[in-house]
């Protein structure tokens, strides 16, 4: 069986990774990763579907059993992303896609370069700082922090694969099965598929 | 402007390049490329459509002014692929299409780095001898030799960036449209484009 691709989705926030994620496992094509973290759960939040709700001791485990693809304390919570779901939906053919910041998204890449790595872009900086806006209850201040970040965090997209950009859902989501796609046709991982069925043809 | 792609399409004889490309001009998004020739036009066959019809004394102009991506000598005819169309049709912004065979494909690579080099495999090593048997006048041992010297040119796959069977030409063309969709999505070739439009907004 052919192994299913690692589809790394990251970008600056505000640039939409979510709507694009929700869409492409709405359209059933992918198994999208389920985030550990040691924060309680927010109500209507279930275990297993929206996070794996951990202790800090059995955080604390995994991270010495080396079971993080990458992790990150955020303030006084951890958050990380388990390996063993990943493999297994990969072993099974089923491509995964990975909701990541930029920066798990670089520690990923690090031990995983065989994934697919996608920066998500908003269609224009303008229209980020109307987004940022949009989502309200920020003052000047946060709102200029927030965008400056977002823009500083350009300067990463050379580190990824491809970058999309999104200024309407359905285009980016369809560039992403292009993509998808496209890295099967790959040289190298139709190569030895191809010509080992031959072989055992010829045999 | 962005720039148009070459998409090289190459691949075995028998292999179905020809149906595939005609099917991906008819769907209206390439231009194909047009090969010169020194042979005498065949019936029906039109200058400047089906092929540029070529004196020896004009062909070997163009191969000393280096008009050419690539020629080869076929016996006693030269075929070569103009290089002027297919710069002009990409500075407008249009995906050009070279059908061409494993040689011609190499000789392309060697001085056009950017193109996108497809491979186009037979779904298996068995049809593709139907498919030279169906072809019909070929006596066992051209066919053998057909035959063999396909299955050596296999060996040429890992030169290439994508492989796609031909087992259905519809998905076949789908395939090429998405890698067609997903090259454009280059982080190199998305990012200039990006921060350029960017910088010219903050002027």
């Amino acid at each position: 069986m052919e192994r299913g691709l690692l589809i790394v989705i990251s970008g600056p926030s505000g640039a939409g990774k979510g709507t694009i994620c929700k869409e492409l496992i709405r359209k059933g094509k992918c198994w999208l990763s389920i985030s550990a973290t040691t924060r309680s759960p927010r109500e209507g939040e279930v275990d297993g579907e929206n996070y794996y709700f951990l202790s800090k001791e059995e955080f604390a485990d995994k991270i010495k059993n080396n079971e993080f693809l990458e992790y990150a304390q955020v303030y006084n919570n951890y958050y990380g992303t388990p390996k063993k779901n990943i493999e297994e939906k990969l072993d099974a053919g089923i491509d995964v896609i990975l909701e990541i910041d930029i920066q798990g998204a670089l520690q990923v890449k690090e031990v995983w370069k065989e994934g697919v790595y996608i920066f998500i872009l908003p269609p224009s900086m303008e229209e980020l700082k109307k987004r940022i806006i949009n989502r309200g209850s920020e003052t000047e201040e946060s709102l200029n922090t927030r965008f400056n970040s977002a823009y500083s965090e350009l300067n990463y997209m050379g580190k990824y694969n491809y970058a999309v950009i999104n200024d309407e859902v359905e285009t980016a989501v369809q560039k992403i099965e292009s993509i998808i796609m496209a890295e099967k046709c790959r040289v190298h991982r139709v190569k030895n598929n191809y010509l080992n069925k031959e072989a055992k043809i010829n045999d």
